[in-house]
C-alpha cells in the first residue's frame, strides 16, 4: 500500500469513492458507539463484585480497635495507608488516603496552593501576579482544565517516548513564575509512554526557580498493564528527597480502574512534612473521608501482590481490545503516511497522530456516523491542538464486536479526512 | 438551694470544701471520658448494619438502566436526588447529591465563590478588597473556621431562641462587603434552637446589598428529633424563590447522623439555576461522586417516612442520654445563678451558659479529671467567647453510665469555677 502523497489525483479519487461508499454503508447502521472515555467495561466491573459484600457485619468494621463506622482518621485508615505505601513503594506516613476521586484531590491541592500557598510558598498563588503551569502534551484534558480554571497560564511541553522533553522543562523552570507541571509517568494519557529512568531522575533533580514548584505526579496507571508483566517503577518521593527537594512532588493514584470507577479510594503521597502541612488545611474542609470504603478496599485488594493478580484479570479483558485496535490501525492505516501511533503495554488509551489538519474532521465524521470520541484538541492546553492531529482512542468500554465496528468507522473517517486534505475539497 | 451570689463568704467556703472533696475523689477514678464531639454511639451505628449488605450482587447496582459502578451522573443518581428532595421538601432538580461530607460541600461552595465567584457575583470573592461573613453565635466551630481560612472577616451575630437576631442581620446586610451568613435552622449547633417561622421568612425576604449574598443553610439536623414527634420545616429554596431571590440560599444536609458518620452521603440544594451553575464548576473538580454509596443509602433509607422511622430508633438511644444530662444539670446547677441552658428536642448538643468568666476554667478542671469536651470559645468566631461563658455538651457518644460520671465531673467543675470567681482565688 503506497502513501497517499505518492498517489496520483486519479488514484486518490478512486480511493475516496471506495471510502465514501463504505462510510455511507456504516452510517446506515445507525450506530451509537462510545470510545470517548477511559471507562472500564461491565465485564471488568464484574471482577470486583466481592467488594460489595466484603464488609458484612458490624464486627468487620473494626480494625486495630478502631470503629471505621464513625468519624476520625483524617489521613485515612492506617491499613489503607499501608496498602498504598506497598503499591507506590513509599512509606505509610508519606500517604494520605482520601475519597473516591484522585482528580478531586489534585484539584484540592492546587486550590490550597492558590488560596493558602504550599509548604514552601512565599505567598498563596492567588496573590502572585502570574502563575504558569507546564502541560506536557498531548496530555490529560482534565489536568489541564484544573489549572486553567484557576487562571494559570498553560505552557505546552512536547512529549517524547521517554516522557516530557526534559531539556525544555529544565529551561522553563528557571522562570520563577512557572509553579508546576502535570505528569502521568506510567502509560501517559493518551500516548501510553512510560517515562524513562533518566527522565524520572531529571525530574527529581530539577532545580526550579520557584521555591514551591510542584510536580503533579499522577500515577493513575501504576499497576495497569494490559500486556506483559508488571513494570516496576521508582519511588518518586524518595528520589526527590535524595535530590534535596523532598517537598517538590505530590504523587496521586486511585482504585478507579482497579475496582469501581467513582466508587473507589484515592491516595496522595508526598514528604511527611508536606502531608502534615496539607492535613492542617484539609482539616478545615472535612472531618474524615469514607473509611468504610477504605476498609472495604483493603480487605478486598489486600496488598500489591494480590492487586497485581486482579490486574491480570483486567488485562485478560482489556488486552484483546487493545490488540484489535492496533490490528485494525495496522491493517487500515499503515504505510499511507496519514497517521502513526505508539503501541502501549498498559494504560487506557491509544493515541493516533493523524496527518496535521485532519483530527477535527476525522472526529466530525465519526460523530456523524454514531461513534463518539473525545473531542479533537482536548489533549492540549485550552483544548487547542496546534497541529490538529492528536486523536485519543479509548477502547476499554465497548464490547469487542462494537469496538471493531467503531474502529472501522474511525479508520474510514480518518482516511476520508486525509483524502479531503489531499484533494483539497470536502467530500461529504 | 440559694444562688451563690446570696451566700455569705463562709457558706461559699463550705460549699467549696464539699466540691473540692468530690472533685478529688472523681479525679482518683482516673477517668477518660469524651463529650467533645457530636459522634453517634456504637449502639446507633448498629442500627444501620443493613447498609453494609443492601447491595449484594452486580445486578443490585443497576438502577433505571444505569450501572452505578461506573463513572457518570455528576449531580448524583436520580433516585438519590429524589430521596433528598423528599426529605428537604424541594424539587429533585434543585438538589446535588455528593460524597461523604456536607462540610466539604460547604467548603467547596465557599471556595468556588472565592476563586470563581457565585452565579450573581460581580467578581470572585478573592478579588474583593474585604469580605465579611455573619456568624450567629454560639455556632458551629467548623463553619466559622471555613470562612476564617479564606481570610474573611467574621462578624458575630447574637443568637436568640427564635434564631439569629434578625434586626441585626437585616442591618448588617446593608453593607455590600457582607457576603453571607452561616445558619443551622433546626436544632442549632450548639443551643438546639429552631428558627421560628418569622425568622425563616425574614431570611427569605432579606434584601442584602451584595448581589451574591449567600445564606449557608446547614440543615444538619433536619430529621434529628430525639424527643417527641418530627417537626416539619419549611422549604427555604421555594421561600427564597417566592421572595424574588432564588439564588440567595444553598441548603445542606447529610446522612452522617442517620447512617454512618463519614461514610454517608451529602446533599446541597438550591435554585435550579444555581445548581446548573455550580455543576459547571464541580465538573472541573471531579467526574462523579460515589454513586454506589448513594444507591446503598437510597435502598436502605427508602424515603422520608422510612427515614423518620429509623430516626425514632436513634431517638430511643439518644433520648435517655439527653434526659440524663438535663436531669443532672437541673439537680446540680438550678437556682444557683451560675449557669442556664435550653432544653432541646433534637440535634446533638446541650449548650450551657456558665457564669461569665468561668467556661475556660470549667473545661480546664474537666480536662484534669479526664473528661474531654470541646474547647471553650470554640462556638464563637476565632475561638473567642467574649464572655467566656458558653460550653457545648455532646452526650451522644459515651455509654449512659460513663455519661453520668462525665456529667458529675462537669457539674462539679463548673461549680468550683464559679466558687473561685466568687471567692476571688483559685481553689486547686
Amino acid at each position: 500500500m503506497a502513501t497517499y502523497s505518492c498517489k496520483s489525483r486519479e488514484e486518490l479519487r478512486v480511493e475516496a469513492q471506495q471510502m465514501l461508499a463504505r462510510y455511507e454503508k456504516l452510517k446506515e447502521e445507525k450506530l451509537d458507539l462510545n470510545m470517548a472515555r477511559g471507562k472500564p467495561s461491565q465485564q471488568q466491573l464484574d471482577l470486583v463484585s466481592g467488594l460489595l459484600t466484603v464488609l458484612h457485619d458490624p464486627d468487620d468494621c473494626i480494625i486495630d480497635g478502631d470503629d471505621c463506622r464513625n468519624y476520625g482518621d483524617l489521613a485515612g485508615l492506617r491499613c489503607a495507608r499501608d496498602y498504598w505505601a506497598d503499591v507506590l513503594g513509599c512509606k505509610w506516613n508519606e500517604t494520605f488516603v482520601g475519597g473516591n476521586s484522585s482528580l478531586s484531590m489534585m484539584y484540592d491541592l492546587i486550590s490550597h496552593a492558590y488560596i493558602h500557598g504550599l509548604k514552601d510558598s512565599p505567598k498563596p498563588w492567588g496573590q502572585e501576579e502570574r502563575v504558569k503551569f507546564l502541560c506536557p502534551s498531548p496530555g490529560y484534558d482534565r489536568h489541564f482544565r484544573i489549572t486553567e480554571s484557576f487562571g494559570f497560564e498553560l505552557i505546552t511541553v512536547p512529549m517524547t517516548p521517554d516522557g516530557p522533553d526534559m531539556d525544555i522543562v529544565e529551561e522553563l523552570v528557571t522562570d520563577p513564575m512557572v509553579k508546576g507541571i502535570w505528569c502521568v509517568p506510567k502509560y501517559s494519557n493518551p500516548q501510553g509512554y512510560c517515562y524513562s529512568d533518566v527522565t524520572i531522575q531529571r525530574f527529581a533533580n530539577l532545580k526550579p526557580a520557584a521555591p514551591d514548584f510542584l510536580i503533579m505526579w499522577d500515577n493513575a496507571y501504576c499497576v495497569h498493564e494490559f500486556a506483559g508483566e508488571f513494570e516496576p517503577f521508582p519511588d518518586i518521593i524518595s528520589l526527590c528527597a535524595e535530590a534535596g527537594r523532598p517537598n517538590m512532588v505530590f504523587e496521586f493514584a486511585s482504585t478507579s480502574k482497579i475496582t469501581m470507577p467513582g466508587a473507589g479510594i484515592s491516595v496522595m503521597a508526598s514528604s511527611e512534612e508536606n502531608i502534615r502541612y496539607i492535613m492542617n488545611l484539609i482539616a478545615v474542609q472535612t472531618i474524615s473521608y469514607d473509611k468504610i470504603n477504605q476498609l472495604r478496599h483493603v480487605k478486598f485488594l489486600k496488598d500489591k501482590a494480590h492487586t497485581l493478580e486482579l490486574m491480570k484479570k483486567h488485562a485478560e479483558i482489556l488486552g484483546p481490545k487493545f490488540k484489535l485496535v492496533l490490528k485494525m490501525l495496522r491493517a487500515e492505516l499503515t504505510n499511507r503516511g496519514i497517521a502513526h501511533w505508539h503501541l502501549p503495554k498498559g494504560g487506557y488509551f491509544v493515541c493516533v497522530a493523524a496527518m496535521p489538519g485532519t483530527a477535527k474532521r476525522t472526529l466530525e465524521l465519526c460523530q456523524e456516523a454514531g461513534v463518539h470520541m473525545t473531542e479533537a484538541g482536548s489533549t492540549y492546553p485550552y483544548g487547542v491542538d496546534p497541529h490538529d492531529s492528536m486523536i485519543r482512542i479509548a477502547p476499554s468500554y465497548p464490547p469487542i464486536e462494537e469496538l471493531e465496528k467503531a474502529m472501522e468507522v474511525f479508520c474510514t473517517s480518518l482516511k476520508i479526512a486525509a483524502l479531503e486534505k489531499f484533494l483539497g475539497s470536502t467530500l461529504i
